[in-house]
């Protein structure tokens, strides 16, 4: 295949043109992927999330800067739900590539799409194949964290960053469950506001009333100011931090596996709908969507007749 | 099944409990179903969505109130996808229960859920099921409308109403496709604003232009002020109207068999997961996840074979 040959060699639009056949569910996909599956593995994707204006963009703009200075090949991938009320969070790769214009060490994404709910995280793990396989030493994920596609997409991730700003604390006691079960790390953006102290102080609180032991990573809560490039140092220390955590504890392995595990889900979830859609429209399907319709089948014998033709054909 | 039939019987604990089970993929969930879908097909199904902060749930709590006043029984399913960022939405089912306390003509339920992606549209989908049995005219589906699950959710009603206010006015053009694909009607809630009249006009451009001609339905728009009872008897008569029109365009029927279509593809989908984690575990599994772990196959590859052990059990 000329595009990932092309791709391999470095190329950015046979790279542009890849991600969006993957978007688009192309039916080369399979093929892509097969090529380059046995390229990947090398890759970190590091998560940024946390709630809209909370300086994410701005803060993974800084962690690229400083991710370059250090020679690292950095991909970034902007993942949007399109749905009507996110519709503002839609992020202009162009206006953000500009920063980096003419720097091959640097790529930026968005995702998003319309499609059957799943395709979206599905497209994702198989962008990051790409851009693993395309050689960026690291992938960072941004989502607005707002939903289960998000939720899928940031259980990629070995390392998640939750951006908070001392106004999100308010609503901070509501979403404490959700917030422990993700972060790895937080960073309380915008600290030069007056309220800043006490967000970090519940944040502490928070990490420390978990259970732990020794071996337990306790997220360390970051104070930065991206505008001004305040703190994205050690925010970056404690990111590779966890990173070599990751790695010593064995997570990264369970983690590297999960993903491969879901990425086969996905695929025959995938191929179950498109069988489907199939079986609808066939004369059998149409026979027994009728009695269903009508009520002489229940949705659950139903399902029974149409996985047995699936299995026969 | 003595739950079913005390459901049937108007026993509210038992329709509680039935909802419980279908909201934790309880074992029994099929015959549950299978027994209950000859029973439904009578109610409406209409969705309430909008931002954050538009007041949803006071213009929800006054519909409910006129349809008590019509004698028609009614059911609201709060749907709300449990995330870090949205922990503030969860309704509280009982402060809003209060208010109908002794009517048994009123039934409020929240359902949410941190499974896996897609089960609670399928979850909503049964809980509609089992209400829709229980009796109930009208069905009031709500949800913030800010993520895959929920357009999923809103894909189930037959009349959708889009609540804004006056400060979503800005967003507006952003979120202008997606709106116009979902809304059946719109309500300008909190209307006594001043910025109001100049929202009424922009979705009223908006909406003329839509292609249209005498067939096609254009969304009404209304002001409301939910919290003084202002404009909801207006609301009220323009989603009946679009009952009639869904009914009479032959769309209802349509809806009605997407529905059960997108009900069996969530029984294969679920029952796809369910084989997937036990095959992951056998021993013929181990063998094929080994080999894609150490890169000797491909994801599409393992897919296959696994798609081949799931058709011979």
């Amino acid at each position: 295949m000329n595009l990932v040959r092309d791709m391999l060699a470095g190329n950015r639009q046979a790279l542009a043109r890849l991600i969006s056949k993957v978007e688009n569910r192309d039916g080369e996909v399979s093929k892509i992927i097969a090529e380059l599956y046995p390229k990947t593995g090398r890759a970190q994707v590091w998560g940024i999330t946390g709630p809209p204006g909370a300086g994410k963009s701005t803060l993974v703009d800084q962690l690229v800067l400083q991710l370059r200075a250090k020679k690292k090949r950095v991909a970034v991938v902007a993942v949007d739900p399109s749905s009507p009320f996110s519709g503002g969070a839609v992020l202009g790769d162009r206006i953000r590539m500009q920063r980096h214009a003419g720097d091959r060490g640097v790529y930026i994404r968005s995702l998003g799409t319309r499609g059957k709910r799943g395709g979206l995280s599905h497209a994702t793990k198989e962008v990051l194949f790409i851009l693993d396989a395309a050689g960026f030493d690291i992938i960072l994920v941004e989502t607005a964290g707002v939903g289960q596609t998000e939720l899928d997409v940031l259980n990629i991730a070995q390392t998640v960053v939750v951006v908070l700003v001392p106004e999100s604390g308010d609503s901070i006691q509501v979403m404490k469950a959700g917030l422990m079960e993700i972060a790895d790390v937080f960073a309380v953006n915008k600290s030069d506001r007056p309220e800043s102290d006490r967000l970090v102080h519940e944040l502490k609180t928070m990490v420390g009333m978990q259970d732990h032991d020794e071996n337990t990573w306790l997220a360390p809560i970051l104070k930065t100011e991206a505008h001004r490039s305040v703190g994205v140092d050690s925010l970056l220390k404690s990111i590779e931090s966890h990173q070599e955590f990751t790695t010593r504890s064995g997570e990264k392995q369970i983690k590297a596996e999960e993903f491969i595990l879901n990425e086969v889900t996905d695929i025959l979830s995938e191929k179950l709908s498109l069988s489907l859609i199939k079986i609808f429209e066939s004369k059998d399907g149409q026979k027994i969507l009728k009695e269903l319709y009508h009520k002489k089948l229940d949705p659950y014998v139903a399902a029974d007749r149409f996985s047995k033709i699936i299995s026969k054909s």
